[in-house]
């Protein structure tokens, strides 16, 4: 069942697209990639929303039991598809193989995980605030809210998580726990990838009894597919992670619209790491050896790679760059998920190597092959970085900077002028708590995750993950795209009003059969 | 200490605006007002945006018992104003000291309920996973989550609500019980109104030991501030609720700054009321003179007035019709907020009136007096409303549409027509039951607030209420602008990893010192 056809999936249906063809690469070798991929059209995306829009009312009212038990039917499904799912990613990324079986447990881990979270119903955010028909001067209605599905989704592919955020991955798995349904528009750097994933969600829509429309998939070059699907009248949100460039002009489609919508999109960040004083004096040594091992993961082909490291001047921050340096000379050049994201690599890292007040603190070693990615580690003063914006764009792939500050002042300083973050690292002692206190409130204003003697790189599936930040990091703060809270950005609250008790959700009817956590005049209960 | 000065207020200052003076008319008589107000400029926009920034990471960071009491004080202060206050408001609105008087009883009485919801903290929405540091293939960190103030909010007066919904607002008190300083942008219509409210807060944060910069008042001419205080850096989110041409222009400010921002616009919505065919053969009559009760209440110029009725045609229909019309025809005209808005009506009327395919239903009393709104009621097929948008425009003040449909078909195809709204509204018996089944899931996508048997007029401050919508209705349909949850509008997520205990905030430190709801594990649990 396995057998790749190129096509795209439309509701029910398997359609090879007519907007021209596509092959993926093999980025590991530059070959070309049986099969050809039939590139969608916009009538491909009228017809993808159609039934997505076709399938709303029915699917965002399924019962918890069978929305989560559609879930896991998707885990399942993607765990049959067994090694040959791997197989295609390894030749379609680069990734190696344990990475990507990392990676899908992972995918199929938050399937399940949001199952759970349907299931517990605390999503539904159900408030009951009961009638108060004595009260003075007026007497007061029954009002009672519960949360619904904001409407038809769209989600973009990631390329550098060609399973865990891209077509099932965490935007397909909130949208759907939400009752979403969903139109993926497939990352072309994995088209194979993309199409047996989405044969697997297909035949859990059908196995659970759901409406086709639940679930689409199209190919498409370039933006238009992407930038249509947006724009269509029966989209009511998009969740993103990609490029600033990509990601912004989705937000501008998206304020364009008759009726904008949300595009929670995931974009850019350098993830700043501190190397405070007292950290520095006792592991500096062990600090440049964990960096590096964190910069060059995965190629650095991560949101939250270590893209910028601040410090003040000192004989141990030194040390750290001595260490750092023997480290990342031996590191070695691994294969970039497209020839695409290698070529900006290469042209982000030139341009700081020839900027006149950067230095090259160390390369990697040389490539063997194409689209590899050379490690780059470069030093700056903070007073460059503050005169120059373009010392804080974001390379994508194994590249860092060092700020080396004056003092704790200057380290404010660069800080403040830092645009917003995923995340923002602390390494620090016993000893440097008071100057962490000075940095957090800054850090907090910055970062949507603030993290000690870690690694920015590792994103856990968890309960109080945020993956999220100010813009540009994310195109708005309010939310996180991991995590289980991931499932909010596609939900709406409704207000019913002493609606009759057998027109009421049942999430809202008196005897709570779905044995939710409630709000009761303002109270958590569970009566 | 009432003395009105037309000065504006700038954190701890009161300042004479140097951009133009502006008085504010009694639209009762069209008698211009004392004293001139002094209008502000650019520069001060900049100052007050300052003082909030500086003001920012002290004031989010306060205590619970401190921001609640800051709350509270706020409320007290009001109060403390007296008949003083009620008589400007009067003097500026039109509106009677009833209803009024209510009025400030509601402000007051959310800053209090704000107050409650800051001590006991939900919004916070601590979250913990503990480490798990046996955990294979790869440990887990300790991840914990609480929520933070967004930064300063600009908050734009309504001119409808002089109280309720202006300086000291909803849109206010939610961002101030978040932790955000505020900088109100005034409405010209009641400038002395919020020069009174404005030195209330100001006294309360002076008494709570807050920064100065916690809160500014700003007059301006035109929409010059306004747009200067939105595209300002240092302000994070916007509360605004007014016209569709007022709340979309802010959209694109906010949408077009280098770091895009979250607008908040509650703007345009007609409220469908159902009048379904076994409410009608029960109370045809009774139903035709509440709908006039709603329609002509406070001139109509409420967010939820009914704007639109929707009915199958029917002989029952025709006796609500003559009972409406007999109850319109003896209404009389009341005074309107302003001169704009009484000529906006006006024209909106005329528009009806002179429409083709729209009939004149009734009339209310010639008015006598300036700034009057006399009430209006007309009538059009449904295949009308079908084929011109025009027919769904709001007009604001007293006047309603009533479609007459052909049957329940035609019925869902007028509701799949409406834009997005803040209420919809079923008068209904047990016998329209199924005919309510059918409708509700179109409502649902419709609206905020789903009513039976009531009407949209009358919106309660509690934990349950949705007063929000699909846009037009406002620019965001995941929020509201009512009620308990609207503080979460100016919140958003923080996740610290591994952070020393010392520097966990209090929210999420280990014994739960603040007693919060918190979910560990993603349980809910309070230990």
């Amino acid at each position: 069942m396995n057998d790749l056809t190129g096509r795209m999936l439309i509701g029910a249906s398997a359609i090879y697209g007519s907007g021209g063809v596509h092959h993926a690469t093999d980025p590991a070798t530059g070959a070309r990639l049986e099969p050809a991929y039939g590139m969608g059209t916009q009538a491909d995306v009228e017809r993808a929303c159609a039934l997505a829009w076709d399938a709303l009312d029915q699917y965002r009212e399924t019962t918890l039991d069978v929305r989560s038990g559609f879930l896991h039917t998707c885990a399942d499904e993607i765990e049959s598809l067994g090694d040959a799912l791997i197989e295609r990613a390894m030749a379609e990324t680069g990734l190696p193989r344990v990475r990507l079986q990392g990676e899908r447990a992972r995918t199929t881990g938050q399937l399940r995980l949001f199952a759970d979270v349907v299931r517990e119903g605390s999503w539904l955010e159900a408030h009951i605030d009961p009638a108060l028909p004595a009260r003075t001067p007026t007497p007061r209605s029954d009002l009672r809210q519960r949360h619904i599905a904001v409407g038809p989704v769209a989600v973009f592919g990631a390329s550098n998580f060609p399973l865990a955020f891209s077509v099932a991955g965490g935007d397909t798995a909130s949208a759907l726990a939400a009752g979403c349904p969903v139109v993926v528009k497939a990352h072309n750097a994995h088209p194979g990838t993309s199409e047996l994933v989405g044969t697997a969600i297909q035949r859990a829509v059908r196995a659970s009894g759901l409406p086709g429309g639940t679930f689409s998939m199209l190919f498409g070059p370039g933006r238009e597919v992407g930038s249509a699907l947006v724009a269509d009248p029966r989209i009511k949100a998009a969740g993103f992670t990609g490029s600033r460039s990509g990601g912004t002009a989705l937000m501008k489609v998206a304020a364009a619209r008759a009726e904008p919508i949300p595009v929670y999109a995931e974009m850019s960040s350098i993830n700043p790491v501190y190397l405070l004083p007292h950290a520095l004096k006792t592991r500096a040594g062990a600090l440049g050896r964990a960096f590096v091992g964190s910069l060059t993961l995965g190629a650095g082909q991560f949101c939250t790679n270590p893209g910028v490291l601040l410090a003040i001047a000192s004989p141990e921050l030194e040390t750290f760059v001595a260490s750092a340096v023997a480290a990342l000379e031996e590191s070695a050049a691994n294969v970039m998920l497209t020839p695409g994201i290698s070529d900006a690599y290469e042209h982000g890292v030139s341009a700081l190597a020839g900027h006149e007040r950067v230095v090259t603190l160390a390369r990697g070693l040389p490539a063997e092959g194409p689209n590899r990615c050379r490690a780059a580690w470069f030093g700056a003063d903070a007073d460059a970085f503050l005169e120059d914006d373009a010392l804080q764009a974001e390379v994508f792939g194994a590249s860092s900077l060092l700020i080396r500050c004056r003092d704790l002042a200057q380290l404010v300083e660069v800080s403040e002028k830092l645009e917003g973050q995923l995340t923002a690292t602390l390494q620090m002692d016993d000893g440097d708590a008071d100057m962490a206190r000075t940095l957090l409130p800054v850090l907090e204003r910055k970062a949507g995750r603030i993290l000690a003697n870690g690694w920015p790189t590792g994103v856990e599936v968890s309960h109080a993950m945020v993956h999220g930040g100010p813009y540009p990091a994310t195109s708005d703060s309010r939310w996180t795209s991991v995590g289980t809270l991931a499932i909010r950005r596609f939900l709406r609250p409704v207000c019913y009003q002493d609606l009759p008790s057998g027109l009421l959700p049942e999430a809202l009817a008196d005897r709570n059969p779905l044995n939710l956590w409630r709000r009761v005049e303002g109270q958590l209960s569970r009566s």
